[in-house]
């Protein structure tokens, strides 16, 4: 094998991860990770404008600097020459959505723009437009729109036509100076390739195109808004692409970005969540895959097709040709933990973290590790950054309930992660009930690596076996694949994972007497979710419409 | 005049406050403040011994100290002679209850006792005897008791009862070894002057003592638990003093304590926030007192009796003679804020407190007087020392509802202020709706001298003036004045206060536009507060039995 290298790139939240994977073992011979120098603005643009509460936006430019700095540092770092580089992959956070002009140049690096928030990249956590995802929902099941089941029944302010709406009615001047609107992700393969391409892995569940059927109808965005007419076929491209197709090869840009060769194969890009399942070795169906990180993801494939209430959607060869792939998720996990660590730690816990050289994290799991389930009489619900399922709402908020005075900052702590594992088992109950089955579930991603008091509340709370993935890097060893699949040197996606996958190195088993407990606690959090988020108390929605004043 | 100076002593929950008083004028000369050493033992007692959740204990010791270090130091810092001390007089917390032998001598002296939790003084928020306390109010009212309206339809489990009865169940040879539980105000006095006498307000409001009737019958009792049979009049003294009396003379022993003469006259201590009544110049109806500090309560005379559900109770002659004085309270309030300083104040905001020389409850004052109400989305109960009005249950528990991952630790500062006002208000009105007109509002203690972002957000909440105390130090001032009365300085209460009231140096108003929005939030408070606290949904009760395993 000349060319016996393959790159994944895994654009996440705040960093984009590179891994060298040998196409002929599945090693990982080296890794570069990038911190975007914008990360998330939430609060100012880079010239300093302030944002509106729930704006979550990026700097593409970031993007491109991943490539440039992390490629030539893994193939540095391994010893290897580009030339021997057989293809490139990557996968995305979405719906993370950008308005682009006519070269395909982001409407914010125009000067005209740069002060202008819906000029800027809006990532998946966006949550501002949460106005036009209730019109929209409202619109579609008034109207009776046939794509709208396929969606759990509702849209979530997350995604494309949210965000496409809000940027009309809030910066009309940033709309018509708009040519397309486009994932980041396929905006990084036309940087790359020099050809606009669209992957149907984002264009199927972020922005409601179906195979054979397209965009909802132009009636339908008439409707929402009279500025929407006309807007598929020009500023919704339609040249959207299956995942047997690729996004082409670099081109001579594209070679001086990535230091790669041109006529290098790039992969289609693929959502970060589910390029990692074939690296999981989940390319049939019954497997369930979870992806903890900032957010978290529960994919599973089927091949019937099942309606199901409360998720986030399901798209047929979205994944793996031949399934169906069923998506729920959460859209506050380690985010939240974070969060917490940042905001709700004091200074001299700070401090011993510091003195004895170990994370807050570290600290807060050490001691929140001796308490038993249900000591703390702490209980929350972990909508901090909405509930994304099974209620797709991104204005409900977190609650924290059962806090005295002797509550310590470890006992919260332990308390968040326990609501995100109530919140995993009530996605999971939710798939099964809809005639869904879940033979086993694999885990990946940041936390299922470094956690283990995490991984083992969630074995306890779901009773369930979890096993780890094989893999620190799921993501970013799916899109290698996919790479191996666009170069050749595996005929499809299923013979790629059957070389390169690893085994699960570790399995957490759910204890018992612990599940009972938290079973009779996750009861409780059942009745708090369903009086704040089914509408018989709507206090989070009225606070939140208070906020804005 | 030759003996012009009244010594007030004031303690606390953390500290005593010993104050030199001209009895001329009212002028304070002196002020002298002695932290208690052993503060408020709730994780584990001096030798190691750890304490279950929920316990709340002090340590006698510290209360004499107080005595032999505040006084000679006003006396030092005045330039005052011992002699020249007419009367001495002090408030004490309550209900803070303990087993003495029959000398008097606290059981926690005795080293048999030592390593015993259930030996030391129970601080009122000792809130361990729920249990206790429920099935005191389901006996009580089974049997039809008749003091049971008295009390608001419940006692608290911070009351003497429940205490007892805990240190019965829980510690039988401590119980045995009891020869006088006592309030630790009662045991100060006999300390000081050689003679048990007991204070009417104390067995009043906290040991269900009335004037003309006195304790429970012993059928209660022993139908509560065989071990009570004939306990009043042994364990339960009925040397029970109205406040028209004195507590005695001092000792040699009590002159040897304080470095004051022998025969100095010493009044019958008071129940803290009664003490500042006086103080405040309220002898008369109508004028509700309000005292915030480490928790508040809610004061007012009445010449015509009420039944008022959900109040602490109300004793007749108990602080003015002629008049009914109603109290309710909350359990926490100061100890909730201080609680959020510290453990929910993240490291870089305790530095950047310390790098400018401020409070970390002035840097978040700071930020938190820019948000306009309901603009950080958060609304909270503020239950973390349980709810003791009106619905009068430690096992309640804090709630915290609104956050995201933008929320911020000035908000949630605020938002714990906002609940505490939230209860303010219901207890307000409470009062009204059964017959209770509240005129004029004085407000005293810690808080309404320090905090101006807390009083203005009470007048926006409440929609009603409130007029700040003349003194910073109400309780300590009030308990001179009682001293002044012992001594014969003053023929009554109401001349001692005609004499040493100061004026109220400052009115918060509410402004119309914050009162507008605070009522809506309120309607929200209230709809959770009969949720989680009116039994439709007990949750925080179920937590609370969980957690005690």
């Amino acid at each position: 094998m000349s060319k016996p290298y393959l790159i994944g790139i895994d654009f996440g939240t705040l960093s984009g991860r590179c891994i060298l994977v040998d196409a002929r073992d599945g090693r990982e011979l080296a890794e570069s990770v990038y911190a975007y120098p914008h990360g998330v603005m939430d609060e100012c643009l880079p010239c300093g404008t302030p944002l509106p509460p729930q704006f979550a936006l990026q700097h593409p430019q970031d993007y491109l600097d991943v490539l440039s700095v992390t490629i030539p540092d893994v193939l540095q770092k391994a010893g290897a020459a580009p030339g021997e580089v057989a293809g490139l992959g990557f996968d995305f956070t979405a719906c993370t959505w950008m308005p682009v002009d006519a070269q395909g140049l982001p409407l914010c690096f125009d000067a005209r723009f740069a002060a202008e928030p819906h000029a800027y990249v809006k990532l998946w956590k966006h949550h501002a437009s949460q106005p036009q995802a209730d019109r929209i929902n409202a619109l579609a099941a008034e109207r009776g729109e046939d794509w709208l089941p396929l969606y759990g029944g509702k849209i979530s302010s997350e995604w494309a036509l949210p965000k496409t709406l809000e940027v009309l009615e809030k910066a009309p001047a940033v709309f018509a100076a708009t040519a397309r609107f486009t994932e980041a992700a396929d905006w990084l393969s036309r940087m790359l390739t020099g050809v606009e391409t669209h992957s149907a892995s984002f264009a199927g569940y972020k922005a409601l195109w179906r195979a054979g059927v397209g965009y909802p109808s132009d009636d339908f965005f008439t409707a929402l808004h009279p500025g929407l007419h006309g807007i598929v076929g020009t500023r919704l491209s339609e040249t959207v692409y299956g995942m047997d197709r690729t996004a082409g090869v670099l081109s001579s840009a594209g070679a001086a970005l990535t230091g790669l060769p041109a006529g290098t194969p790039l992969a289609l890009p693929q959502i970060d969540g589910h390029a990692a399942m074939p690296a999981l070795g989940i390319v049939g169906e019954g497997k369930l895959m979870m992806i903890m990180g900032t957010s978290s993801c529960h994919i599973i494939n089927s091949r019937a097709e099942h309606t199901v209430p409360g998720i986030c959607g399901y798209v047929r060869d979205g994944v793996v040709p031949g399934y169906a792939t069923y998506e729920a998720g959460q859209a506050g996990v380690g985010d939240i933990f974070d969060w917490c660590v940042r905001y709700q730690v004091p200074g001299r816990d700070t401090e011993e973290a510091a003195r004895r050289g170990v994370s807050i994290h570290q600290l807060l799991r050490e001691r929140a590790m001796r308490l038993e389930p249900g000591q703390s009489g702490l209980l929350a619900l972990d909508w901090l950054n909405g509930n994304r399922n099974p209620l797709m709402n991104a204005d409900l908020s977190g609650l924290l309930l059962g806090l005295t005075l002797n509550t310590r900052p470890e006992e919260i702590y332990r308390a968040w992660i326990e609501a995100t594992a109530y919140g995993t088992r009530l996605i999971l109950e939710n798939f099964e009930r809809h005639g869904m089955r879940i033979g086993s579930i694999t885990v990946g991603g940041g936390i299922a690596q470094k956690d283990e008091m995490a991984m083992q509340i969630y074995a306890d709370v779901t009773g369930r076996d979890l096993h780890i993935a094989g893999t620190v890097q799921a993501a970013a060893l799916g899109s290698a694949m996919y790479a191996g699949v666009a170069a050749g040197i595996f005929p499809d996606l299923s013979a790629a994972a059957g070389r390169l996958t690893r085994p699960s190195p570790r399995t957490y088993r759910p204890v018992p007497a612990h599940h009972a407990v938290y079973t009779r606690l996750y009861q409780e959090y059942r009745r708090l979710h369903d009086y704040f988020g089914c509408g018989e108390n709507p206090v989070m929605l009225t606070l939140r419409k208070l906020s804005r004043g």
